[in-house]
């Protein structure tokens, strides 16, 4: 065993200076209390915690300290305008832990920030001695002699309201003529309560950091998404579909309870390599082009393609939608067409080939030759490029729009989108960015550490019930639960997913149940209320893209699924406990092609079960355990539910019951009551 | 649904001033790479992880960045010295994750501190698009042209030597006729190795803060305690023992394979409501007190018992110790005795009650009334007791003693400890401290937080499999794994474990083999060999406590266990496995009243499979699976064991065999080998 020798130690008196009177000075003065593991907290309050208006936070954090004193703890949270509240905290069971819980309610959208405090709460801890030996039957003169102190010396300090309550305090003490009155009067709620106000808060101990909070309105965590093309908004394939064209569908989108209506870009779309039908290489003249090929002569990301309207259209077109209880959400894509102005005007912004052509984005041996990406940093796009960019979406938003779904922003650097997003929502809290990244699980969540209020998901990708239990569970814990709301897009028009091909009308029925009532966000792009899922065979793609061709569609054709749809926004309106992602529990039934869940607000007023057939060629039936814990039920009680699509109202005798889903409606979602409520 | 409001929008304007131009400076400055969930770190580098010297630090990170580009990243090291050195790290498997992983050894004891830094490996970047292109056969003139640049780029910064060899790929490039040969030159790992040596690190990203590292001598992870009181060391309870007796006890000890001999308070016990036999309130005449009870006329922490010796004979048992391989461990308690000098000399430094009184730590209805606790924050106790405490420390520093145990940290204030941890170590790093701290689980791990090189722990209360399966991994996972070094202790003057004092031998063994093969410290207070465990009655404490009197005893006694701690022992020198709490793994045996794990060095060259009976009173026999997956065999393949115990070898044919263990000899511990080795 090479055990230290003696040699070690004396040669290593470390080199950095060590002002010895310093450290003392310092830890003389260091905090006495340890405040540990606060939550919500991102990387320990580097990045803001997701929150939204009117919606309580909870704040928890770990605080000890030495002996066996009696500590007191509380939140102080500043908002956007810069003014302070507290809030209290308390010791939370199991008590062993440390553990301290408070929570507060932001009332306005912004940057908050809060912090906790803690202190020796010399009373608190005095009462309980005092019991203590009360109880004991010890001699107390002494201890009645110290309260009588405590109690003073408060009321020397006291403001003259309070000193005024405590004097009468002392009085009564005074006047006390048995150690038991006496007693009773130092432990009574009123003397603690006067005491807490008065009290001096010793060791006093604050977090090192402020933890930030980004606070934003309800449509950050829960929404309805719709997507369509706008040029496609038209009868006739021969005739681009404009945003008077939109206008006419915002009744049936409404009807449908959607509240985001969402375009792919509507900026002019290059003709330089422009991509034809099916993603083929060549576009025929009448080709329209796919529109992330962004930029000609016309006009760059600032400006509208003509075929669409004209800017007073697009206006018109936000003012309407907002009439139908719609918001506009548009796309953000950096890259440019070959023909984007900004390559004449600044060539700088991008990166050349020693052969002085352009460098395309590739995948070997695939080469996209329709866009091109700008260099961040480029000696020249410094800082011009990342000002022309902010200067585009703060365009957009002064035309109204709040909302913006940005594309592959994981390709875009991070700091970048911090900056951006810290920008705009300086200027305007209220704007929200939804990233569109399919990449690995850290940049998918550093995304929305670093500002998006929404992210595209793996959703998608998440089929069987271990899947789906395992990838909702993940979204609910930490750190997810803190820094990315996931938006559940059942289709996008890249994914046509391979389960949609083959699954018919029940798995679109199914896959927009655990959408809409998985998360608070889910969304939709066009085709799908119609089971639309022909697809570039052996891809994840759609036959005929619509992102290469205007494609009319008839919205009433059979079979299609828009009254499910309504129905199931209806319920996510009508339910609160359905708004958000969080909060989901997963409960017993005794198949493997059958999910059942429940969510719950936290006063349990509104409490919802939902059941899904994961099959969409087959019934299954089974056996399954109602939540009774929510309810603190045994397991012989009765619970009432009423299925929401259907209105059918149910009396469950028993913790066990058992349940069947058809394919042809493969899901069930129960408001369960303890009590058969009206 | 409340939505958000124009008027809240308006008026949301930040109240703290936003420079708009920082903000993009700051931005474009910032670093374009996240490395994220740095390991080994406490609170992200807030406390200093616990290392032990010439044992690998393996360090990783959570490394990536927008885009598709490679990145490199490089853990940078700083000694106590100040001198810098680099080592590699590399994406680790599953590469999904963007984990990054890299190892150095620390080769001296100090405080350490690490970095990690990651950029832009252009180069590798290019390597991994032109293989990947000239695989797809797509034209590449222009790429080979791209990586003459790039090396003509880097020959024309790198310095003279690294030039040259650029140059000399340079003339190879130009005079390779076919863009194959050119292919091969650009992709061979020659090329690439200068390269890389030559990158410009382009988006050099480095960790915000520097993560320290608290490096100690193996003995602060790898140590056998062994505990006496000195004044017992006699075979007359009439003379008190002394030093010169502890020496003649030291070959013995030795005998039995410990290499630390730790002893309760040796300085002047007080006089002053000194405790009589098991911890009566009077003592008589004869009566020897409670060395916790510290401090008399002849001195306080600084001095020694009288009647233990001179200072001069302290010092040569330090020195005989030494000279058996034994390391003098002292106790480190605050409290004072009410004969104390400090409480004439520095009345400021403890609390007073109204009536002129000392306030006496007290647990209603007991009152402790033969000791005092010093206020560390009392006026005139900041900063006088503070330093008082460090020269005491220092002091017996001074006199060669190295490890400190700790009585009570816990209820003292955790900046205190901190402080003088750092004070002491600063000037011999050598020095450790171990926690005697049993309170809840925040603060036992704190304590290790802020410097204590290990602690006492909740194992004696740990019995059933799964009770112990849970502690062990608990020990070993993230942050106690970083931050808490268990001293497994079989017993204290302070805990008769409930279980031996029914268990007999059987269970002492059984005790033993899990604190000694269990954790690479562990720890027995002397009795514990005899089995001793006449308790008070209903009560965790020893009859008759040697706390509270002088306890000579015959170490010779029959049914010692002596012998077999010898052997746990020396299988622990023999066996690196052995030497720490980490890396533990549970093994499938089908009892619950058995339990086996094992434990391997990193290289596999030492593994060490342990089986244990946890039933003191009842032979177990079940089959186990042998842990083939450490050698990756298949279920069907040999393995060879050698039990350390007894010397016997084994060939076990396949992975399911079965084991009986007696409560005779309640364990057994193999040393695995795939081969049959000599």
């Amino acid at each position: 065993m090479p055990l230290y020798t003696e040699s070690e130690a004396m040669s290593s008196t470390p080199p950095r200076a060590r002002d010895e009177n310093t450290a003392l000075t310092r830890a003389v003065h260091a905090p006495r209390i340890a405040i540990e593991a606060v939550s919500p907290a991102l990387d320990d309050g580097r990045f803001a915690a997701k929150a939204t208006v009117g919606e309580p936070v909870r704040v928890s954090a770990t605080i000890f300290a030495d002996g066996h004193d009696v500590l007191a703890a509380e939140i102080g949270w500043i908002d956007d305008q810069g003014i302070k509240r507290r809030a209290p905290m308390q010791l939370a069971r199991p008590l062993g832990l440390d553990r301290w819980e408070g929570h507060f309610t932001p009332d306005r959208v912004g940057r908050h920030v809060f912090y906790i405090e803690a202190w020796w709460d010399v009373f608190e801890t005095y009462r309980y001695e005092l019991s203590k030996k009360h109880a004991a039957s010890v001699p107390i003169a002494l201890e009645l002699e110290e309260g009588r102190l405590l109690l003073e010396r408060a009321a020397a300090r006291a403001e003259a309201g309070l000193a005024q309550g405590l004097a009468k305090c002392l009085d009564a003490l005074a006047q006390a003529t048995d150690q038991g009155a006496q007693v009773a009067l130092l432990l009574e709620g009123e003397t603690a309560r006067l005491m807490h106000e008065a009290d001096s808060r010793p060791h006093l101990s604050r977090t090192q950091a402020d933890y930030p909070l980004e606070v934003e309105r309800l449509a950050a965590r829960f929404a309805s998404w719709y997507e369509l093309f706008p040029r496609s908004q038209t009868p006739d394939p021969a005739r681009h579909g404009t945003f008077d064209d939109v206008q006419r569908r915002l009744p049936l989108i409404r009807d449908m309870g959607f509240d985001v209506l969402y375009f792919p870009p509507i900026h002019p779309i290059g003709r330089k390599h422009r991509k034809g039908p099916n993603n083929s290489l060549e576009a025929g003249p009448t080709d329209p082009g796919s529109p992330y090929a962004i930029g000609s002569p016309e006009g760059g990301h600032e400006a509208i393609h003509p075929e669409l309207g004209s800017r007073e259209d697009f206006r018109a077109l936000v003012r309407a939608a907002a009439d139908h209880g719609l918001e506009i959400a548009l796309d953000f894509a950096i890259q440019c067409s070959p023909d984007h102005p900004w390559l004449a005007e600044h060539p700088g912004w991008f990166s050349w080939r020693p052969d002085g052509t352009i460098r395309y984005a590739e995948n070997p041996p695939k080469k996209y030759q329709d866009i091109v990406n700008v260099d961040f940093y480029a000696d020249e796009a410094v800082p011009g490029l990342w000002l022309a960019l902010l200067e585009v979406v703060q365009g957009w938003v002064d035309e109204g729009v709040r909302i913006f779904r940005v594309d592959n922003p994981h390709t875009k650097p991070l700091p970048f989108w911090e900056w951006l997003i810290q920008e705009i929502r300086a200027r305007d809290p209220g704007v929200m960015f939804l990233a569109e990244a399919f990449t690995r699980p850290p940049m998918m969540l550093r995304l929305g550490k670093v500002g998006f209020s929404q992210s595209y998901t793996y959703f998608t990708w998440r089929h069987t019930k271990a899947e789906l239990t395992a990838y909702f569970s993940e979204l609910d814990a930490s750190p997810m639960r803190e820094g990315y709301r996931p938006n559940f897009f059942v289709n996008t028009p890249d994914i046509n997913p391979y389960f949609l091909q083959t699954s018919g009308r029940s798995g679109f029925l199914q896959r927009a149940a655990l959408a809409a009532l998985g998360s608070g966000l889910w969304g939709m792009y066009s085709g799908f209320e119609l089971c639309e899922s022909a697809p570039v065979p052996g891809k994840e793609e759609y036959l005929d893209s619509e992102k290469y061709e205007i494609r009319p569609r008839d919205y009433q054709a059979s079979g299609n699924i828009s009254l499910e749809i309504a129905e199931l926004n209806r319920i996510r309106r009508e339910n609160p406990a359905l708004q958000t992602h969080l909060g989901i529990r997963f409960h017993t039934i005794e198949s493997e092609r059958l999910l059942l869940f429940s969510k719950a607000t936290e006063s349990r007023a509104n409490v919802v079960l939902v059941a899904i057939n994961l099959d969409p060629f087959a019934a299954h039936e089974a056996a399954f355990a109602l939540p009774f814990e929510l309810f603190e039920l045994d397991d012989g009680a009765t619970l009432f539910g009423e299925e929401l699509m259907s209105g059918t109202r149910v009396r469950w005798q028993g913790r066990w019951q058992s349940l069947r889903l058809e394919p042809a409606r493969p899901f069930a979602v129960w408001r369960l009551r303890p009590e058969n409520a009206p």
